[in-house]
């Protein structure tokens, strides 16, 4: 194990975090909240400090394989939270580490679960910095430092290939620092394009600046109480086709980018995303008009909030909790589905849903015909065997973590439907569940084992299991 | 397709249920039952000649393939349930057909979820053959057929693979014929030792053979509206070991028949499926006993609970809707484990869930030495590739069915938790769920819809899906 090259992308890491800690900072200037503004400079000291006294130390050997890789991004994402976590405790907005812990993982993997009952009571600075881990989180620490600083050596796809979502790892471009740095030129430019689109709405610019983060991030965490649910028609059909937006591969962009179009719309995953989400969409709308209200009005709200729960963002305009049941069971199905590989949303993944559909029924297939030879294919290329295994072993492994999770946080006695909405909320980085955790309550009340658990399955859903479980397999640690 | 070979096994099928009907038609006789045993009698008939007529023409190509073979399965049981919920309708006891059909479906593919809200106003007739359903339906008709009667020429491998519950078919035998008759000599015994040691407590034959039926098949219909809370401890005990004892691997017994006892408990399925039973039994009497009771009573109970939801038998002692969060939890995660293979329990089955847990290891390895070779080995052998794919594929199909029928249900407005547990209570052949169709609800509430997509359940659950899905294949039905 090459613990130096472990540590050197570590201190990376932390040097950066106090870079953006500063714009919390300034912001806490703007609007006169001294102490607030003190305490994030005081963090973002010493992470330049310590983040640059670690990058001093020369690490002589810079190769670095999938392990390595793996436990890089797992401490990382650690490390990034525990020291997130400290402005929330020292400005004393979320004094319970527990709860400030909770709360940045939940931002920094892109969930939106809260443990706040009243977030219009944070300060400026806390709710930028809570909002703007949406946006670090959602394309990756390490994809950013991949895209901006040459790391020398060693084989970086390795670091990509643990942070980024999705069955196959997408290289836009040969080169992986030119993939990196052309996701985050995408990212930034439509997160830009929605702000503004907000600020024309009339939504003031901090609204429009933290609204844009959850949505680029498709994290969730909102300014006010009520979520999305005050604002104009006009802000919420905005806010609706940025996370639809947010939800598609970012290949499709790039595929538009170089004036490929006609690939671009033939990407199997971006086509079935949208059949899923315009037949939830008009069934849900169908479903609410049989309830009462019109049409227009109920496609508007059942747009806003498939687009909120596919692209596992969880902002909220109504209480989905009060729906017809068929309403919340397409929601809950949604939940697991996700969105596109390659974007920043979370959930299984439609390319993964279709991978499992094509192998169902290429297996039917061969059972009547056994001597038929069949393969899977994917955009017209067959897919190769190991990542069929590899997306098999994911669903495997997700199922596990769901199901010891559930067990674990059904000591605290709350209802099947709230245990198995959290899990799966918090697993699919998504916020809100239903009952106890729907759009309307949060998640404090669990016990502190249970929020240990619940933050483990945000870090797994966002890092897609396998770099989490590695750390619990003892090969992980034994020496060679 | 050779449609002939087909309807020649559909012929022995009536014609053995013709025989099979006989039996309820005695019990009508003995209890003074006369209409309804006419009942009996009048449809026994009828199937004998059908049937028999059926028998008399030669089919001249006997060779059948695996699509035949899983044909020939799908179309034995909904012929099997079609004729099987006559008696009930023209007796008058379960007067809609419907209703009628979702019970026998229920009987005969052991699962033992009910739409009747009282049992006790059943004929003695119609409560044996309801019984007697789960008893024909746990070791499965074809096999009898198979053990009974030879069948010259084709493959008769395959009607057992379609038939037979686990992701490998152990022929004990080389032999399928001797192989069949050997699993119903045992099945036969293990029933008849339990109807002795039930009278030996004091219970009526009717009751002892009702009660055993219902356990040798994993079924779960009681004849009491308690079920069987009303027993004494005793009797009560003495259902529980037989419910543990139904869900093992048959391959077990025959081990132990054969002298050799060493490879019986080196089977790794069965070591597991006793480890999860003893873990479950504790936890669940731990937490019971924090509530409040005796340790030995509650340890009697929850063992009983575990052994009939694991197991997939479904009778209950207690209302454990009512116990502790963890609890139920722990039941619902046992419901999708199931038994052994082999067994006549159904659920996913403790050989596929140890399964994936092998591939999650192999590939947690592969992933940190992505140049060392692993393979998945199962009781010290070496799995094949083609059985791993199968029963990968089983999990994406059950997961399939599972959130098709779940959003259909999800049409009558019923809560998430019954419907969840709905699903899962036929897809894995319980029987009861949780609140509305928990151990003291019923199943009438639904609408026909629910309860046609609830009886396919049933029958892809027994099945283990993929015959159940080739019916939707337009491959199948096309000629080649």
């Amino acid at each position: 194990m090459n613990f130096a090259i472990i540590l050197s992308i570590l201190s990376w890491v932390v040097l950066l975090q106090g870079a953006l800690l500063i714009l919390p900072c300034i912001v806490g200037f703007c609007y006169g909240e001294t102490t607030d503004a003190l305490v994030y400079l005081a963090i973002a000291a010493l992470c330049i400090l310590i983040g640059g006294l670690g990058r001093l130390k020369k690490t002589k050997n810079t190769t670095f394989y999938a392990k390595e890789g793996f436990l890089a991004v797992s401490f990382s994402w650690i490390v990034m939270s525990l020291i997130g976590a400290l402005p929330f405790v020292f400005t004393g907005d979320i004094p319970n580490f527990t709860n400030a812990l909770f709360e940045i993982i939940s931002g920094f993997t892109t969930t939106g679960s809260s443990i706040l009952t009243n977030v219009e009571a944070l300060s400026h600075a806390n709710l930028f910095w809570r909002s703007f881990s949406h946006w670090i989180g959602g394309m990756g620490v390490l994809v950013f430092i991949l895209a901006i600083f040459p790391m020398s050596g060693g084989s970086t796809m390795n670091l990509m290939k643990a942070e980024s979502p999705g069955p196959v790892v997408g290289k836009l471009v040969p080169k992986m620092q030119q993939t990196a740095f052309l996701l985050y030129a995408i990212y930034f430019a439509m997160t830009v394009i929605e702000t503004i689109l907000l600020l024309f709405g009339g939504m003031p610019l901090f609204d429009s600046l933290c609204h844009a983060f959850g949505t680029a991030g498709t994290g969730g965490f909102g300014i006010k109480n009520d979520s999305i649910a005050g604002y104009s028609t006009y802000l919420q059909v905005v806010i609706t086709v940025f996370m639809f937006l947010f939800g598609v591969n970012f290949t499709f962009y790039y595929y538009i980018l170089i004036r490929r179009a006609k690939d671009a719309f033939h990407l199997e995953e971006v086509r079935w995303y949208f059949y899923i989400f315009l037949i939830a969409v008009l069934t849900i709308a169908i479903s609410l008009t049989c309830q009462g209200g019109s049409f227009g009005y109920n496609l508007q709200q059942s747009a806003f909030q498939v687009a909120s729960v596919m692209t596992t963002t969880g902002y909220a305009t109504s209480d989905f909790d009060l729906w017809p049941q068929i309403c919340r069971t397409i929601l809950v199905c949604l939940m697991f589905i996700g969105a596109c590989a390659g974007s920043t949303g979370g959930g299984i993944k439609v390319s993964r849903i279709l991978l499992y559909f094509k192998q169902i029924k290429k297996e039917l297939k061969q059972q009547i015909h056994p001597r038929q030879i069949s393969i899977v294919k994917m955009d017209g290329k067959a897919m190769e065997h190991s990542n069929i295994r590899s997306c098999n072993v994911y669903i495997m492994a997700y199922a596990l973590i769901f199901v010891t999770s559930l067990l674990i946080i059904s000591l605290d006695g709350f209802s099947f439907t709230t245990n198995f909405t959290a899990v799966s909320a918090t697993l699919n980085n998504i916020g809100p569940g239903l009952e106890m955790v729907g759009p309307t309550g949060n998640f404090s009340e669990f016990s502190v084992l249970s929020k240990y658990v619940l933050m483990f399955n945000m870090l797994a859903g966002r890092l897609e299991v396998i770099p989490m479980l590695i750390l619990f397999l003892p090969g992980t640690w034994r020496k060679v």
